[in-house]
């Protein structure tokens, strides 16, 4: 199957379009075909993180943003089909993330229940209608309805990308809120390791779009961190917060790690200057990973390699930091290693669409605290049924429902 | 199939469960199995209404309330299977209409698309996970999608229910917003003429809250309104909103129709004692029903009989009303032409659920305005696979995609 896979992380910058072909097999192999960078129009970024940090936005934003966002993924299907030189009904599935506005996995009492919730927008009705391709959306909430976190979910596709017989290797997705997928050498998916390690760009870019006073919205080249001093003392505060000693499955977000939490780092060291400010925000994104590795995986199994992924990838003062502390793990380039580094997230979300279009789990348990491997998110149907694209396709007898 | 619907009107007093038995045919045959009225919990419907009306409500609101409505959708649909001795494991599918937290049907430019939106919540995840039955919800997103007003979307069912080789009816369902379906003798699907008429017991139940001083949220048998007097001046003024003009295909909500409404309504006429104000919001109910009759059905087609259905059907003082203004028609119980009324609504989302599973479309294009039919709904998939309950269906083989 030709499957699309469609992202926008916690940094809201655009949506990244991932062409892949999946199947078949168990696990189904996953092979990059194309992918591309679909800008979100000036402004929008603001306006979908101004929804997305407490208290920020109302019912109206999400209703309003949602079926907008929906137009905006699926011109990204269409842009990805285009400049792969494919036509639409060519295409199976499209698997889409959507934009988080929210992300509450730590349960709350609601009259006699005990509920958790998450909330991603970006219609799929909109895409499937547009695009007429089937749209796989809303991952999230069946792990949180089976208990789980509902992140990370990509361990189960870069274990399909990334596993290897002889070396041990770690994913490290530096999108706004920074995740880690450890795959042990010759590894089955049950002895994944997956969590997220804390923030990765999301401090990085509100500091730098306040210090700049909204010139810019991140820290380019990591040219501010450069010429600053890290303060031992603020990361040694900052590195108390309760997340980072919690054991997995663990998850964060804006919620956690946004603008009112740098308030909190302001509030604690008023007199840092803008460098100093971002040389220990880069600081504590890469000592939280370190703290990660060291505290989680480490203990369970040897790392050989860390595919870096991510908008902090393209920090070279970040990736410094982080290759002193990984060590002895080398820092790779995850195009070396098979699968481009853009194209990770979104591909991840193109292989879950393709095991739910296939009644097929794609949480792990381990990984997201769920109690039991649960087939993720919500199918609207396009104009064709997909796998009926190609003459003789195997997979649609079984389409769409879990084996009985 | 087995198909349990939910539905929860704008009344936001709880859920509507029905059991029905659909197919097979073209249109499929729908028959009443058992239905059930699951209230909410005190205190949570003005949570929801103060989430619905515009500007209330956040972000936060929208995750959390999300999940806890799943919570109680599935709750929902775990009683009727108790109460009709149902294993729930022999049950195909779940229609979930949600709750409306907007309807925003009005395009309006976001960049560089005209977007129009609407906001149903009641997580189908939750449902699905709880209950173990694939479950389809998110009805009305698809057919906005595809331009229509995503309103009404019952009239295919309406149809299917209750239409006639020799009579004219009319479905009229007076929940918080009003809506008919009429349907000619001897009618095809096509023939239909479907629309809101307006308010229906939105804005007495916000009347009566308010001049009770919140003793009691509706006008219980119009016990408020039949001591008034109706202002026909003030009615003459109300009769001047632009909606009840405007020509099919045409939908509202609390968005025109609400709280915000009724405070210009009294800043109009201040001096109204309160029976005469909930007399004359009866009468404002009453007439616009019958003025959408007189201006777009009954220039079409000759109606004989009405089936009245939601909460507006058991005050007796809208009834007399009503029956005046749509006469010589009469006034019928549905339950006297075959389908129980209080489960009309719930019974027409199992039966478009039944509908999305085989790819089939639901919406009626001359009713909602859409530029084509389309599945409608987003489609959970549960621990059992819709039509393998029986040991011999015809149905699965091409399940969940439209025949291409």
């Amino acid at each position: 199957m030709k499957v699309i896979g469609l992202m926008s992380g916690t940094s809201a910058d655009g949506v990244d379009a991932a062409l892949v072909e999946v199947g078949p097999g168990n696990p189904p192999a996953l092979k990059h075909i194309y992918s591309t960078v679909f800008p979100y129009p000036p402004d929008l970024r603001q306006r979908i993180l101004q929804l997305a940090t407490p208290p920020g936005g109302s019912a109206t934003d999400v209703c309003r943003l949602n079926a907008y966002l929906g137009e905006l993924f699926a011109q990204a299907a269409l842009d990805v089909c285009r400049r792969a030189r494919l036509a639409p009904e060519t295409v199976d599935l499209i698997g889409s993330h959507g934009q988080t506005i929210r992300h509450l996995p730590i349960p709350r009492k609601e009259g006699d229940f005990t509920v958790a919730s998450t909330l991603q927008i970006g219609e799929p009705a909109v895409i499937a209608e547009r695009t007429g391709i089937t749209t796989v959306a809303n991952f999230r909430t069946r792990d949180v309805a089976a208990g789980g976190q509902g992140a990370p979910l990509t361990p189960i596709a870069h274990y399909v990308m990334f596993r290897d017989a002889q070396k041990g290797r770690a994913v490290l997705n530096l999108g706004g809120i920074a995740n880690v997928t450890a795959i042990p050498a010759g590894a089955s998916p049950a002895q994944i390791v997956a969590f997220d390690t804390g923030p990765g760009n999301v401090l990085l870019d509100e500091a730098a779009f306040r210090v700049t006073r909204g010139k810019t919205d991140y820290d380019a080249n990591g040219e501010l961190a450069a010429v600053g001093r890290v303060s031992a003392e603020t990361l040694k505060w900052m590195l108390t917060h309760p997340f980072f000693k919690k054991a997995p499955p663990k998850s964060t977000g804006r919620e956690d790690f946004g603008p009112s939490y740098l308030d909190e780092v302001n509030r604690k060291a008023p007199s840092l200057s803008p460098a100093d400010l971002l040389a220990t925000l880069t600081a504590f994104t890469a000592e939280t990973v370190a703290l990660g590795f060291r505290e989680f995986i480490l203990p369970k199994m040897k790392i050989d390699e860390v595919a870096i992924t991510g908008g902090g990838g393209r920090n070279p003062v970040l990736r410094k930091m982080l290759a002193e502390r990984l060590a002895p793990a080398a820092l790779v380039e995850p195009d070396a290693l098979g699968f481009p580094g853009r194209a990770i997230e979104a591909g991840a979300f193109a292989f879950l669409a393709y095991l739910t279009w296939h009644g097929r789990p794609g949480n792990v348990p381990a990984a997201t605290g769920a109690s039991r491997p649960v087939v993720l998110g919500a199918i609207v149907m396009g104009n064709h049924r997909p796998g009926a694209t190609k003459a003789a396709s195997t997979s649609s007898a079984g389409a769409a429902a879990p084996k009985t």
